[in-house]
């Protein structure tokens, strides 16, 4: 099987070659490991955040952009499992020292720390990894010795890609997510995921907010009340209909106020809020096996209106 | 002239070099010739599907996703007569003991075997040949020596790309023909095709079907009830006028059902099925010589939502 | 900082590679000035028209089609102010002997004869230089040697890249300026554009009309009544709110009828026109700094169909 860090860190090096055209910055720490600024004190693009984004995918994926009312990311993804899951999914959680950060992307199928990875049974043979991080505060040399070794590669083998939530970057790269965050509810939902073989989708990317908070709301908004995607899978029909109303966020009660109101309404409490509520709006499942299409949910104008005030 | 086949052969060899990442799987046959089984029995996936399609358009020809309530295609073309005619159409059937299947794709101008070319004009020059086939069956050495020696080439200079009906990168491949699907409609009006001269269409991808009758119902749906094209023609506009009421699928009296009730209308005899049915929904011709633009036809939401069910 | 002429020149070169597959024709003048044709005697099509505007846009930029009613380009553009007012805006007036034309694209940050360039600062250093015409005449050694000079190029160093509004190239240039317009508009109203640090936006491309004095029409008209864009800027909000209300094209007292209409009715004389006409129909601004969201205009479906015909 492909090796998703592999793959990356050719999205990645293309970055640090382009990086004057993409408005970022790169450089690398005392010990080698090569970091990428995509927003923290860079503006960074669109074409960054497609960068970042495929990235993410361990480049099984493709994200292009479109401009309606609003713009937004066209996604569509490979090897759903890996891709999504196994690389994309922002699941590792890195704390070192004072410095604390989600990690998403390939290096996550080096590390393998998280007990998601027995279920989907992939794991990258690579002795480079890329990992991206959501974060307003660069990583040092602590941080990227802690996940060099983790991951089992030298840290001059080691890229890290950077981007606030509030940041253009940031806001593509969560839209981008759209597919991924689809199959991690099936997940919790009990389907077994590893029959999803291949996605596509779409959410509006959400306006730079003006502190992560606001940005956490608007960056969710996207995908609750403005993602739609589509999965091929192979399993049998019984498995879909059992999960498949279930799986818009509009099955969730939290359902129907932006994000950050429902935030609110459970004191910042991330834990309180209900986990059925992580979803797209809008979901066709097409089993390859019988040919049956199952749909649920759809797109809520509404609430992206008032959130994204687009 | 551009060779379509030399150009179709780069998008071959990076599919042979990206298989695993596009989920595809490509081997020699004992005579050399290249077989990449895209869907088959492998998974494929909307980049593989990509690739067929830009193959069958000989490179001439760009396709893209989006997502909307529905995946969609979104191609555009150059040297339209060229590209559609002279190498994406479906037109050249190919028997060979018990296989049969119809090749598409630039290996058509090499074997010219259809009547079609005495029209257009194109012949390829090319020691290699790429040829795509509609089948669930693989093709054998006995059917690479027919099409290579049809060909005038070395098999092991062929390339055989194969995804059924039934497959992602199937529907994809088929949506991909849209523009083609109106040129062809407008050959079959008596209109001189030698004046159109490039293209732009999108159309719904199918879900991929259980069966290849309901494939072929779904896919043939996406085209004639959801297929939108604009052709930029040089020709007098009288030439358009004569024939523009009758280009879109609406045309025709057999319109206004799902596909597969027409089919099974007919007996399941395809031959049977007014000709003028097959044509996208929606057409735009502009006449580059005189700033003229016409227009007929229109999307037909409810059948595409009975036929796709999303 | 990134050169937009050095950008420009490797895509002016892979035109020139791809000429047969881009339906366009190049050729070296007497004095080695490299002269590219998308559209006088050639036909071109959408992907020579995105080069064409890629190019413009000093490769800071990237552009999609997609197809719905109409065909539409899709733009997102990094180093906002470098990218569209440093090199795609159409503001060099070139006059060499009977020759005149407006030159757009990065050769302007290499002559900066514009006052503009005073207030964006970014000048280009590059020994390459690569100017757009749209013109339906090609330049000649001349033309070539007076672009050079100002450029401070060798003429073998110059590349120009030709195509009259009247072509499929033209048609999809001019609305690929959908971002830059508004940005355009933004200056007009005294608006601080070095503020502005990414856009993306949206037209419909028009039709190739009969003859220069309709595509004018049309080709303003996608942008002034179906343009959409967002931008990405750091300012403060006050700074926004003084101008947002203005920056839609509907803030003109002479929105509301199709170009052509109005340029008629001020007796074809271009400059009696209300200078806040020319701007996409719909604005997002979003302030990085603050992560306020600030939107007016809507597209006008009535005057598109209209002057578009579609």
């Amino acid at each position: 099987m492909v090796s998703v860090n592999k793959n990356a860190a050719r999205i990645a090096n293309r970055m640090i070659e382009e990086e004057e055209q993409l408005n970022i910055n790169s450089f690398s720490l005392d010990n080698q490991a090569k970091v990428i600024d995509a927003g923290i004190e860079t503006i960074g693009g669109y074409r960054a955040g497609k960068y970042f984004s495929e990235i993410c995918l361990g480049d099984l994926g493709n994200v292009q952009f479109t401009m309606d009312k609003r713009p937004k990311v066209q996604v569509s993804v490979d090897h759903a499992v890996v891709s999504c899951m196994g690389s994309q999914y922002a699941g590792w959680s890195i704390k070192v020292g004072d410095y604390s950060a989600m990690g998403a992307g390939p290096a996550r199928a080096l590390s393998r720390v998280e007990d998601l990875f027995e279920e989907i049974g992939y794991e990258d043979e690579s002795d480079v990894a890329v990992l991206t991080l959501e974060s307003g505060e660069m990583p040092d040399e602590e941080v990227a010795d802690y996940i060099a070794e983790k991951c089992g590669v030298d840290t001059e083998n080691l890229y890290l890609i950077v981007a606030p939530t509030t940041s253009i970057v940031g806001s593509v790269q969560v839209s981008s997510r759209v597919v991924e965050t689809g199959i991690h509810k099936l997940h919790t939902l009990g389907f077994d995921i590893n029959a999803v073989k291949s996605g596509c989708g779409s959410a509006p990317i959400a306006p730079v907010a003006g502190n992560d908070l606001e940005a956490m709301g608007k960056t969710n908004d996207c995908t609750l009340y403005g993602g739609r995607t589509i999965y091929f899978v192979e399993t049998d029909d019984s498995e879909i209909e059992e999960v498949i109303e279930e799986v818009p966020s509009s099955a969730s009660e939290d359902y129907g106020s932006p994000f950050l109101e429902i935030f609110e309404r459970y004191d910042r409490d991330f834990f309180k809020i209900d986990r059925k509520l992580f979803s797209p709006a809008e979901i066709t499942i097409n089993n390859m096996k019988t040919g049956s299409v199952f749909h649920a949910g759809s797109v809520d104008e509404e609430v992206l209106k008032t959130s994204l005030e687009i």
